[in-house]
């Protein structure tokens, strides 16, 4: 659907120019420089020709099909251009100009109508407030930026400054180069997801970077990001995480002001590898796309030296990544190969033993990677740098060695990433090596985030579930009692459900509640709780009253049918007295809930991913230390079990200082009926069970609280 | 006393070679091309001369004065060797071998002979296990490395490849340089805070550098390090955090198998900077070496492209940076100087305000720094890169602006530190603005980092207290009631004292513990029980039952002479059952304890920094979350409000749901009783309160256990 307009076959150039600090020139400059194939066509009415091309007065003049115009002009001269793109049958077109939604409201109205008229004439908008847009296998290369290294990385990109920076970065520090860039801008019209899935189907592109400071359509993004990290590697950088980094993200994006707090776990969950830092970006990406993925998570570190081999296994564990102890066989071999001070376990360290020989180096890498214990190897310290250090004679071993070590990786399929101390000498042996498409980095830390996400990567392949999707199929499972429960509460003009109406939905969908009875007169209180067998607790119900205990509303633990009724009439008298005007329906009769660990369980409308569910353990664990974890609805069964053992506290459901453990069963149970029920009810807004008690077998809801959607 | 070492006035080179791949002949050649004005003697019984030099056949027979050794022959030689330095009076000896500690047990012993002579003879000894040593003003240069840029940074290491990679980094990024390096080794016997302590005092020494994988004499390092820091900024990375780097840095460095996790609290308050990242290392130590530090916490960045802002607002915001609003008038200005889409608050966006002239730079720059508010400048994004970007004639402006910013550092003492994509293409501004002292860094991260660091070492010096220090008086207040209850446990060959003997150690302290009394018999426990005048707990006193519930030894809560008596009986019966052997002391009689938050503090001895203490939340917030904090003690008022403070549960002191906020006060209180019986009491090996219940106003101490050393 993006094709016309990624892959234009003709371009205008709306602000066409003569002056070469122009857009309007930069721009058809760049795309002569680069071959572009197709048509150009300047538009300018004050100019006859540019550069030797014939310049129209607007783009409904041009003669030929126009796919896609670059529009160059300020913001207030869109709807005008835009109309008359139209009347050419324009498919797409480039907005830079800032002074959009960014700026604020009168620029948002201004965004809106030129999105309206896109949208009348079906042309597909790039920005606006975009440093543009680059096919670089075509030269359609509409940034005017010149010396873009070409490769098979699709780039999206939300600043212009930081996806300069990641093509210097490639253009510096490796061979790689890029099949798209996109200047995301602010994603009036065509979103994330638009542009993930076109890169997904785009035979150039083997990865897919991006960088990303707020998003519009969080839900369509995962769905499409899941679809494709089965494919092809997506890395992302997300920023505007700090109050200051949102306000300047809004203040230029003019996106939404930062991600979402639920994005991170989205986002892994849909395989897409997230990094922190922005200097770990590209290489991520350069990783990824060149190397096989590391299947078992574990490496072997081989160092000339012990700091960066400590502080190598340091970043690794942190990184989640295992160091293994390598095989009898392994170690043995590397014996052989090293001096006696030799430390061989892994980290491997040749104490000395490549000085004289760094071709050394190739022979300890296969005896490593033959280990079948190891899913990859780290190279860390100063290859590289022996023909510069010790004699010019170790260059061409230090050549040999990489010539080997390229070919290993491709017959073993593990991968090999090189840190080196002499990277910016450029010698050639670690030129040899990105031939072979082994990443080699100055820094330590970049070399082992590379190795890092490679085996990340691994890990998520290989608990890929086919059958999960991000996709929400509303109104499912509906069960008509609970619509006809809704459509009663929208008639009153409600918007909260009374407590038993939410617990009704619960039971509708097979939650296990406890029985519950409105008694609307102390006669029929007596008779709900002799029914019940067991001490009662009685509650208020009135749409008025949302806060029970507060207005007396509540009464625990009654036995005797004396005991119920003058709890009946206090909790009567107390109601009338907190609001003489409420709607009072009477009073929720229950048994009184065995004892059990409080949890939490919740869902609301997240702005940027639509329906989440959150859980915790209740009380001070969620209100103190906000030991909550979120996800994505709908979820799988293996999530929900993955959301019990995330929270930090985990372990107080197998039981704290003697107490039996909860039925952890019970509450991956009641996580996926919510789940169901969010699916099956897309009216409701927030769903809470605060608390649910769970004992040894079973859990108890406490207390059920539903908000609708504004109707 | 380091000085005849460290500054040595003549050099003994023992295993001299004319093997030039050998140390013996590098370090010759080295100390020849530095210019070292000091004697040179080579000692090789095999060699008459090498490099001009005569070569001995031992130190003793060398004329002149010699007061450094370099010893370059195997580990077994070294008794010998050293011998033989003994004789002729040499001051000190660096052992390059490795082959001692660092190997295991029969090297360990080896280590100890040679400190052993080196000792007997007044020999210091750098190493074993080292690359060397240099002072690189007199050209003191023992470790054979070229080209070794000559500055104000010390740098300790523990890993000679980390040395090169610090060194390298310095050459190839900035203007600095070294005044001395020194390869700790194993630490064997000049340890770290020797190094420090000289460092300190050498005036050619601006900052000291350090890579850290293990620490003989941690509290030493950190009284040194208090004294140092207010002076010099002290930089360090600490790794081997991992049990594979714990493994990786035992194998190499033969010291402790990694830091202690007390290290990095105890370091912060020492006013070390402690970075997490190598690539941050350098950086850290360049821009507290250049720039004056950041008094308020508060910084401005000034950017020329939404996403570099951006980022380095979260970055910022990750360090506990400040990003204030700039004031009116500074706003003003920057209007002033942009065009109407640039963003002023703070971040600064230029939006294109610079692209015909970058020297607005500069004018933007000083106008921040004019902020009474802004306490340091970060500038990110494309600057020095724009007469490379668009047109040759802009870097004459870049020029202009890297002058007038070098000026103003100067003048407002305010550090600026500039993030530039282009700092790898080496243009001229880029250049000057290092000439002025302003780091620069392509990378965004270590830029940001640089920034960091000025303002925590800012915040460090404006909170010092000189007063305060990390010496232990040990006995300074001892009570002499204290001594007679551990001389008793000592006569009775027992380290752990009883409860109430550890409660009489915490009242002749001052704290506040409730009235307990021994009963022998039931009619003791009857009378103490009718004086206490409440309901009494009963608990089983004997050396042989440390687990008293589980010996059915505690009984609560009693009311009345019966059942006081009954429990008191029950007790006793329970215990004999539980051992029968036992030695039964009696029945400890405390009044019932009124409910509070459950709190722990104990304290134990770190094998790296001595006696530490630990405060807690009792209950899952210590055993399942581990939100305990630690402190190296002695403890100051200060720092007892601040471990309050720092746990993550630190709200529910102050009442959660509607309960009374607990006396945070009495806490403070106890630890700092807790501190002073730590150093009066050098026997205490552990001291354990737990519980100890905090009330709205005071606190009970519910349960305690001393353990003394081993006599």
């Amino acid at each position: 659907m993006l094709e016309k307009v990624l892959n234009a076959e003709s371009v205008a150039v709306v602000g066409a120019s003569k002056n070469e600090t122009k857009r309007g020139y930069q721009t058809i400059r760049t795309l002569l420089e680069e071959k572009y194939e197709g048509n150009i066509y300047p538009v300018n009415p004050k100019e006859t020709s540019i550069l030797g091309f014939k310049c129209h007065k607007a783009v409904s003049e041009i003669e030929g099909f126009v796919d896609l115009a670059l529009i160059a002009t300020p913001a207030r001269t869109l709807p005008v251009v835009l109309e008359d793109c139209g009347k050419k049958g324009v498919q797409g077109a480039v907005i830079l100009a800032g002074g959009f939604g960014e700026t604020g409201q009168d620029g948002r109205k201004l965004e809106n109508e030129v999105v309206a008229i896109a949208d009348k004439h079906g042309i597909r908008l790039i920005g606006p407030n975009t440093s543009g847009m680059m096919n670089l296998k075509a030269g359609l290369n509409l940034v005017g930026m010149r010396d873009v290294p070409k490769g098979d990385i699709a780039l999206l990109s939300q600043s212009g400054n930081m996806a300069l920076t990641l093509i210097t970065e490639a253009r510096l520090k490796s061979k790689k180069g890029f099949s798209y860039y996109v200047g995301v801008g602010n994603e009036a019209d065509i979103k994330f997801h638009e542009y993930l899935e076109f890169f997904r189907q785009d035979p150039q592109t083997r990865v897919i970077l991006m960088y990303v400071e707020g998003m519009r359509q969080g839900r369509k993004f995962l769905e499409q990001a899941y679809k494709t990290t089965i494919e092809k590697p997506v890395v992302l950088l997300k920023s505007g995480r700090s109050a200051t980094g949102k306000r300047s993200a809004g203040s230029h994006t003019g996106a939404l002001a930062g991600m979402s707090a639920v994005a991170d776990g989205a986002f892994k969950r849909a395989g897409i590898i997230t990094v922190e830092k922005s200097d770990q970006l590209f290489p991520a990406a350069e990783a990824l796309s060149n190397l096989p993925p590391i299947k078992n998570n574990k490496v072997a570190i081989l160092a000339d030296g012990g700091g960066h081999a400590t502080i190598a296994a340091d970043l690794l564990t942190d990184l989640g990544v295992e160091i293994p102890e390598l095989g009898k066989k392994t170690q043995q071999r590397l014996r052989e190969l090293l001096p006696a001070a030799a430390s061989v376990p892994n980290p491997v360290d040749v104490a000395g033993g490549t000085d004289s020989d760094p071709s050394i180096f190739a022979d300890c890498a296969r005896a490593i990677l033959k280990d079948p214990n190891v899913g990859g190897l780290l190279v860390v310290g100063l290859f590289g740098g022996y023909g510069i250090r010790f004699a010019e004679s170790l260059s061409l071993m230090e050549e040999d060695a990489a010539h080997r070590m390229g070919k290993m990786v491709k017959k073993s399929q593990k991968p090999i990433v090189v840190h080196s101390l002499f990277s910016s000498a450029q010698p050639h042996s670690l030129d040899l090596l990105r031939y072979y498409k082994i990443p080699v980095y100055d820094s330590l830390d970049v070399a082992t985030k590379c190795i890092g996400v490679l085996s990340e990567y691994g890990q998520y392949l290989g608990g890929y579930h086919a059958k999960f999707s991000f996709n929400i199929e509303a109104g499912k499972k509906s069960q008509p009692e609970v619509q006809v429960l809704i459509d009663n509460a929208r008639q009153e003009k409600r918007r909260a459900l009374l407590e038993h109406e939410a617990k009704q939905i619960l039971t509708a969908h097979g939650a296990d509640v406890a029985d519950q009875l409105l008694a609307e007169t102390a006669a029929d209180a007596v008779a709900a709780a002799k029914a019940t067998k067991g001490p009662v607790a009685l509650k208020i119900v009135s749409p008025d009253i949302l806060h029970k205990s507060d207005a007396g509303g509540v009464k625990l633990n009654l036995v005797g049918d004396a005991k119920v009724e003058k709890a009946f009439n206090a909790i009567m008298r107390n109601a009338k007295r907190y609001d003489a005007k409420a709607d009072i329906r009477g009073v929720l009769v229950t048994p009184m809930l065995k004892d059990g660990m409080e949890i939490i369980i919740g869902t609301k409308i997240d702005d940027q991913f639509g329906p989440v569910i959150m859980f915790g353990i209740g009380g001070v664990l969620v209100e103190v230390l906000k030991d909550v974890v979120f996800r994505v609805l709908p979820i799988s069964r293996r999530s929900a079990r993955h959301m019990v053992d995330e929270i930090r506290s985990t372990k107080l459901l197998d039981g704290f200082r003697g107490e039996r453990p909860s039925d952890r069963k019970a509450v991956v149970k009641l996580l996926l009926t919510v789940s169901e029920i969010t699916e099956a009810c897309p009216d409701i807004e927030e769903l809470d069970l605060n608390p649910v008690l769970v004992h040894a077998k079973g859990l108890s809801i406490a207390d059920a609280r539903v908000i609708l959607r504004e109707a």
